[in-house]
């Protein structure tokens, strides 16, 4: 009997990080990292692991969205889905009713991205491969079907997409070999938390150092003399030769980024991470024009590759940041790697929350091996919260992710922590309503 | 003792209409127009009626993201939400949460502005003013207010915003007399649905020709010959002076866009809508300027002011496009508002579906009373659609929207409606699923 898919198993999982301020910046002052967290089931008893990355409030508006893309899934046979997966991106993302809520763009896009996701992770289960290994022994002609070139053909055809991978197809066995012996670079944000006081940060940037990072990240944007004065006092610990970015995830307008960044030029910065709205492709641009040297980046809430490609096809970024589950999954992420290439961008990954390292690290793994065959310039973003709740958590070393090798995406969940961080009802957050 | 908002009540109401094809475009090829509809009561009896508009499936994600909203206005005094209408939508919009799931885009936003327009719905119904009247009273001080210029000052200052309806001033009793008068001009879709037969789409364009309307739209898109014949028929029946538009609801690339609008373009466009993808600013300027002086249209399913910003500020946009229930409701609408006036952009709003029309004239008739100043070069949609299920349905007569004088913004459902077409247990869905 063909297998099939049989059924979604939602959850809302809500890890309490409010309560240190771990992950806190200029915007997103006090989140509560989450996911709407799918465990997809097929009749022949495997299974694949997705999930939305949400920071509290709304994570089961996220659930609710991920169970409306179920009706499209169930009853298909495993083996047509995933003999095709071009198809089955634009099966869910084209949905004609579905596609209202977007279109391409929010909770529902960020729902069909963890359904993606998650048949992805069966599919490199089934092959036994980790996600990155699958993705780059594909043909160029295979990855060239994965993508969706509607609302891109004007910037990239699907010729133009294969030459690109086909002139970087030479190599790839030794790169494959270098990754597995030397790991991808790795760049660190955990020493910088906004809600963090001086000392915290200090210490934190010291033992960031002494793990083997060259390269950190502070947030920004809540009061220009308190981060010049942070900054002073990092650069000083650090000294010249550490790359040093600041992230002020969207605080600025366009005027103020400018003359924000200005004030803090001084002080060495590699890049500027999210200086407005991610939706302003002109402002990031007249920004990026404006502060050159120093790079633009910007894509963790980037909504879709029509936007990506503009940013690209603009100059307004020289750091392209993609997030595993903000876009419509793999497939689309694929989309905006090949973008990236064409315009010569470097892809440094968004990640940190939670479970977003252990799935993006396989995107640039597969970027350094089949695409653009460089680390140079390109560091996968590592916070060190949460990875425990996983069953294959990240290993980063010495400052560089060790290229996972068990089969799958790195998404899938120990179930004790499904349990008990789930909410409201869980045994964390029963505790601590007692506390409160 | 004090007022406050207490709870919401919020229905998952749809609409069969995918039965017979009303609303049929290239992209949406099978619509059931939908709301997740809301009322918002307060302790002393008051409501306040929004809803978020879509086509079926995913209705239900809709009515969780409202609900999502609920925490964050349960409890508000009334009159201190009501005395700062600008603040209480930061105050939605900016939830450090909840903005994640956008930002500012899609599902979340969507409905936050269905609860915006619910309380402007009950603010109205307090004034005893229909919502157009209240908006155009205010002050230009009062109007500046309730904007959030975040992300909006690279192009429009609160300062500016101040002067244009400084400027818009003198003359709002005389044009709100003509305006109560004359009502404000209409353009009819209901004839040119993609899934009609041309025969149908002739009847219709008959019809809508002698109930007065002289702009009409067709959609386009699936094939371009087609189109070409159709578009042929229909100019040959109007003549020359009345105005066509087509609308190809996205389904272009850009380079196709380009090429398939010269076939069309003999038959005399006056604007082309969503020729491609909604986020694509700068694929909507290259169509722009190849298809002069035809007019490119876009709006409905663009997400939020920054867009429109940029759309507005690069000449991508000839004809501006607000949806009342797309962006954050009101308050946002009256952003894209000073900026189409700021560039000189008429704006020709988005409506149909269901409940559309009622509540985005107020926002036209707004505009002409206190902003732009005129009604040259503008129209309001007009879908002769599900008016019926509204207790104040709009009045077009001899194609002109009648201004509405019963106070609230026109968002109230019969409660008969609501009930018969709650989705899955209601009347209708309950006698179609025995026919199906």
């Amino acid at each position: 009997m063909t297998d099939r898919f049989d059924h979604f198993e939602v959850n809302d999982v809500r890890f309490p990080t409010s309560r240190t301020l771990d992950g806190s910046d200029a915007m997103n002052t006090a989140p509560d990292y989450s996911a709407a967290y799918l465990v997809a089931h097929t009749t022949g008893g495997e299974a694949g692991h997705g999930f939305v990355f949400t920071i509290g409030r709304g994570n089961e508006v996220a659930a609710t969205a991920i169970r409306a893309v179920e009706p499209l899934v169930v009853g298909l046979g495993v083996d047509d889905v995933l003999s095709d997966m071009g198809g089955f991106w634009k099966r869910l993302t084209h949905d004609s009713q579905l596609r209202w809520l977007g279109p391409e763009k929010g909770v529902m896009h960020m729902a069909i991205g963890a359904v993606v996701n998650a048949i992805w992770d069966l599919y490199a289960r089934r092959q036994r491969q980790p996600l990155w290994k699958l993705l780059a022994d594909l043909t160029p002609g295979q990855v060239v079907e994965l993508v969706d070139f509607r609302h891109l053909s004007d910037v990239l055809s699907p010729e133009e997409a294969q030459e690109i991978l086909t002139r970087a197809a030479p190599g790839k066995q030794e790169r494959e070999r270098r990754l597995l012996a030397d790991g991808y670079p790795a760049y660190n944000t955990s020493a910088g938390w906004l809600g963090y006081s001086d000392e915290k940060v200090l210490d934190l940037v010291g033992a960031a150092l002494s793990q083997g990072f060259s390269h950190l990240k502070l947030k920004v944007g809540a009061d220009i003399e308190r981060d010049a004065g942070r900054l002073k006092l990092v650069r000083d610990l650090v000294g010249p030769d550490i790359k040093l970015s600041i992230d002020a995830n969207q605080v600025w307008d366009v005027g103020e980024a400018i003359t924000d960044i200005a004030r803090l030029s001084p002080f060495g910065l590699y890049w500027v991470e999210e200086p407005t709205s991610p939706d302003d492709i002109m402002g990031h641009a007249r920004i990026a024009r404006a502060i050159a040297p120093v790079r633009v980046a910007t894509g963790e809430h980037v909504a879709n590759r029509v936007v990506f490609k503009q940013m690209l096809a603009s100059n307004a970024v020289g750091v392209c940041q993609i997030d595993a589950c903000r876009v419509g999954g793999v497939n689309e992420n694929v989309a905006i790697l090949l973008l990236a290439a064409k315009f010569g961008v470097p892809v440094c990954p968004h990640a940190g929350g939670v479970g977003l390292c252990e799935i993006v690290q396989h995107l640039s793994m597969f970027d350094y091996v089949a695409l653009s065959g460089s680390t140079e310039g390109r560091w996968i973003e590592f916070v060190d919260h949460l990875h425990e709740h996983f069953v294959d958590p990240v290993q980063v070393v010495n400052g560089r992710y060790l290229a996972p090798t068990r089969p799958g995406a790195g998404t899938e969940m120990r179930p004790e922590s499904v349990s008990d961080f789930a909410f409201p009802t869980g045994r964390a957050w029963q505790e601590l309503s007692y506390t409160v």
